[in-house]
């Protein structure tokens, strides 16, 4: 089968999501490096991956380097020690860099390619469905600081990101499940027939039926490249992408990273921004319901146990946060999302306590 | 007197330099934050200057941050360092930082505003003259790495830079002289005029009279600012402004960051360039003898001890170096330079020989 090209372009920069059964085999034909040269950065959990993106470079590779992929090794200081390895290895600028693993091992390689000789080349080799459908694509590339993930970073557009769901097979049912939680949001935000037409094969894309996954991936990752790809200075579009995630942030960062999966914590979010939905932004109860029924297929997810105090601190330290409140993405309809700019922190607690049980006093 | 504004366009982002006396004192008026609000960065030997902003900004700090300016300290974890420092004041996306001291302190503070939420605005009050005259403009910030100078860092240009004359006025004898090599570098490389007419007074400049100071470093300024504003992918041009650096930052690289000024560095590596330019870009032995007695006049500069066996990888390990060897900015006449693509190591070697007793042997 012939691989889906979904070309994204922000500024001067054009970046190519190959979608398709077999690209990792392939894996030299579709990634780029200006002189042919690579650094390649894995983790233990993507070697499987990895060692068939490894045979397809054979030669190419001017630094192998396995980095941790836990949430809690996603820090500056391993940033710079990707590129100790890639400078010693003789990267020159014309050198790029391929990341293959989840979205810790695509934010830090996509960072560490960003600073390394004021930025190199980079290509993304996504192994899960998360970083399939979001973290991989799109260049938001960085690592986390203790107040705060992703608090430290830069937009670093990868030039090639090979999608190829066998990367998902090997997965664990909790990391393949909370993963699906972005690649239906970014349905829920933009495509109502995607949002139908997954819904109806929540059961096949949940025993990993490669057509039913490639085809929920594939959708999201075009939801995400017309996102991305519009114009740069309308900032506010590519904010609905963030659907879930500002409760959800907030939750991973008082829960400890690596407690919560990325995706658990967005389900949370979701279903929290559904609430205040509702209120604010007219979104009807048949599909407020329909979005909680996908939620519950996904899950059941582990419940955060955190209290409004300290939650609220969290919030208040959120990237998109403005003098004036806290920002959120709120859903109009089924696949018709909008930013909503200041709402207030205690209005975030009130939507989290009606879906988590949320504790009033101190954490 | 009013100060000349000087403006820089790269693409979508617009950075305002001005250059006059009495700019310090005034820093508010000239200085921009979305907010309102800044991250002040300075050092101790800035203190003079930093205490006038400081007094400017009165109540509109969220962080005032003390860094080292050793060249030694121009490292990730220095950046980082700032970086906690501004979260932890609570920075939001749309503050901004500013940086008031040497190189190391606009390199620094800029690439930490880069990384930080994924890039804040940034300001640079540059107070020496090399800082004046190049390094806190156009936008190439970073960090040092045990391999190489600048091997980490962004392109992130200020928003506004503030030349003020009066900064340079307490610089040391050695710190004053070295800079003014970077000043005189940009006259050399595009402005016949300005090369003439500073070399006729470069007694004034070394008796820091403040007409003929700002006179070099306004016309330094001009200079840079017209070659970063051109079109971005013209990075052909850009690179002149690195007449002097390839062997300069190996001579660097070699003595040990810190032993040698920048400015010495680069005196020495314009006095070989000259040598290659002679023989390759028909520099007349009058142009060369020109540049050579203003070099003399700032000098002389403590000679590097170092051998050709030590140089050679470090100069092959050049970010401009490619697989066909390391590109060098050459002088066809005063004031007209051009980029040599390849330029092979040995040359650069049998160059450096020429004007500093290079040895043979290993290190």
């Amino acid at each position: 089968m012939t691989p889906e090209r979904i070309p994204i372009r922000v500024g001067a920069t054009e970046s190519v999501v190959w979608v398709g059964s077999g690209l990792l085999d392939d894996a030299a034909e579709r990634l780029e490096s200006p002189s042919g040269r690579y650094v390649l950065v894995s983790s233990a959990g993507s070697r499987a991956a990895a060692d068939r993106v490894r045979g397809s470079l054979s030669g190419k590779l001017l630094a192998d380097v396995e980095i941790d992929d836990a949430e809690s090794a996603k820090t500056l200081a391993a940033a710079g020690a990707i590129a100790d390895r890639a400078l010693e290895g003789g990267i020159r600028r014309d050198d790029a860099f391929v990341a293959v693993g989840g979205g810790v091992v695509t934010d830090v390689a996509g960072f560490a390619a960003a600073i390394v000789l004021r930025g190199v080349a980079w290509n993304a080799v996504p192994t899960t469905v998360a970083g399939m459908a979001d973290a991989a694509i799109g260049g938001k590339t960085g690592v986390d600081h203790r107040l705060g993930k992703n608090l430290i970073g830069a937009f670093h557009l990868p030039r090639a990101v090979l999608v190829d769901p066998a990367a998902a097979m090997t997965l664990s049912d909790r990391d393949y499940r909370s993963g699906l939680v972005e690649a239906f949001k970014a349905a829920w935000i933009r495509d109502p027939e995607l949002s139908r037409r997954a819904a109806a094969r929540v059961d096949s894309i949940l025993a990993r039926d490669p057509a039913a996954l490639l085809d929920l991936v594939a959708g999201a990752v075009r939801v995400k490249a017309d996102i991305v790809s519009s114009d740069l200075t309308e900032v506010g579009r590519r904010r609905l992408l963030n659907f879930g995630h500002t409760l959800g942030h907030a939750l991973e960062a008082a829960e400890g990273y690596g407690h919560l999966r990325h995706g658990e914590a967005v389900a949370w979010g979701i279903a929290a921004a559904l609430e205040i939905s509702r209120r604010r932004a007219g979104l009807s109860e048949g599909d407020a319901a329909a979005i909680s029924g996908v939620l519950g297929r996904l899950g059941p997810f582990p419940r955060p146990k955190v209290s409004g105090a300290t939650l609220a601190p969290l919030l208040a330290r959120d990237k998109k946060a403005t003098a004036r409140g806290v920002a959120g993405v709120l859903l109009e309809s089924l696949g018709r999302a909008r930013v909503e700019e200041s709402i207030p922190v205690e209005e975030w607690i009130r939507a989290a306590a009606a879906v988590i049980p949320v504790t009033e006093g101190g954490s």
